[in-house]
């Protein structure tokens, strides 16, 4: 197709397909004449991926193109290019604290990971910011029991979330279903608890 | 116990405190002499229940007059007390799109509501917040079942987080235990599922 046609398609504005295009997130049509490139579905696809990093990962243009460089770079195992796409979407992690509180908090978080059998690198931001949370939480003169949230998100992970993203087709589209879930299940999730809160409230409240 | 002390005891600087006291979130201490009044355990209570709503909460200080107004208010129940809080908590509520998607969402969210018999107000800010982000989903093409997703919120919910909030003490504890709790395991659950996507990865791809 015609970049207008890929626009159309895509309900990308034109100019900012040709944006992608200088910026190097969206690879050359195939050249038919000086004036006429050929675009087809794996344009479509890195579009798709492009507005999901955009627009539902809310990440900065210089963010989104390392995503793009992974998912280019076909020497890069998916489990790899996937963790690049995570990490992206994690934001700013929070640095260790020289206080006793962020060691126990850190030590708590890691005896959690191996009681559920997690295989997690140390650098992974979500570990850093779960330690922060926790801590903060304990500084707060909270005594939270993480255990019940982590059986939850294993199960809800492992049984669901994992199971609609599809590991052996196109690498963008895997990458897009990663963004989506990861970020719109997370929003979900949050609306729902905050249903069954009030419900809650209203059930021992107000009977 | 004089100012000073409830700064220090609070950890809330003095001119903070002074500020709460023009701006009505704090109640005055009884007034001893010209010069002199005198503060207690209910202040050092209203200043732990601001910290949460201004830094865990993140709300503008007129949102949390709001709150203070509703914890002063002895005629108000301790449900509509929270509610108040936790509608406040919710931020920029999304408003209803006119597209057969936004209705289809709805129906779906009230089907999963009355499913679990959740009592919910139809103002409520989650019940929005869910349609809007169902509907998107939707419009990028997922299939979401969200009754798993809500299963588990309303079991820790249930179970765990509303068993952490004294119902019948001070009501600016309760308060300030549901702004932390609701925040705060929100975030830990969310680091907890990336953490598990992490660890479901490397064991569906790089065993």
């Amino acid at each position: 197709m015609r970049i207008s046609e890929l626009s159309a398609a895509s309900g990308v504005p034109l100019p900012t397909v040709k944006y992608y295009l200088r910026e190097g997130l969206l690879h050359p049509g195939e050249q038919l004449a000086a004036t006429r490139a050929e675009y087809d579905e794996t344009h479509l696809r890195r579009l798709r991926l492009i507005r999901a990093l955009l627009e539902v990962g809310k990440l900065p243009v210089a963010s989104i193109k390392k995503v793009i460089e992974a998912v280019d770079d076909h020497s890069l195992p998916v489990h790899t290019m996937l963790g690049t796409a995570h990490y992206a979407l994690a934001g700013e992690v929070p640095s260790a604290t020289q206080d006793p509180e962020w060691d126990s908090a850190q030590a708590e978080v890691d005896q959690l990971i191996s009681a559920f059998g997690w295989r997690i690198e140390s650098w992974a931001p979500p570990r850093a910011e779960l330690t922060e949370i926790l801590s903060r939480m304990r500084k707060l003169g909270m005594k939270p029991d993480l255990r019940p949230y982590a059986e939850a998100a294993d199960k809800l992970v492992t049984e669901v979330e994992m199971n609609q993203i599809s590991f052996d087709g196109p690498r963008d589209a895997a990458v897009e279903a990663l963004v989506l879930g990861t970020i719109l299940y997370g929003r979900a999730f949050d609306a729902l608890r905050r249903l069954a809160q009030e419900s809650e409230s209203a059930r021992r409240l107000a009977p």
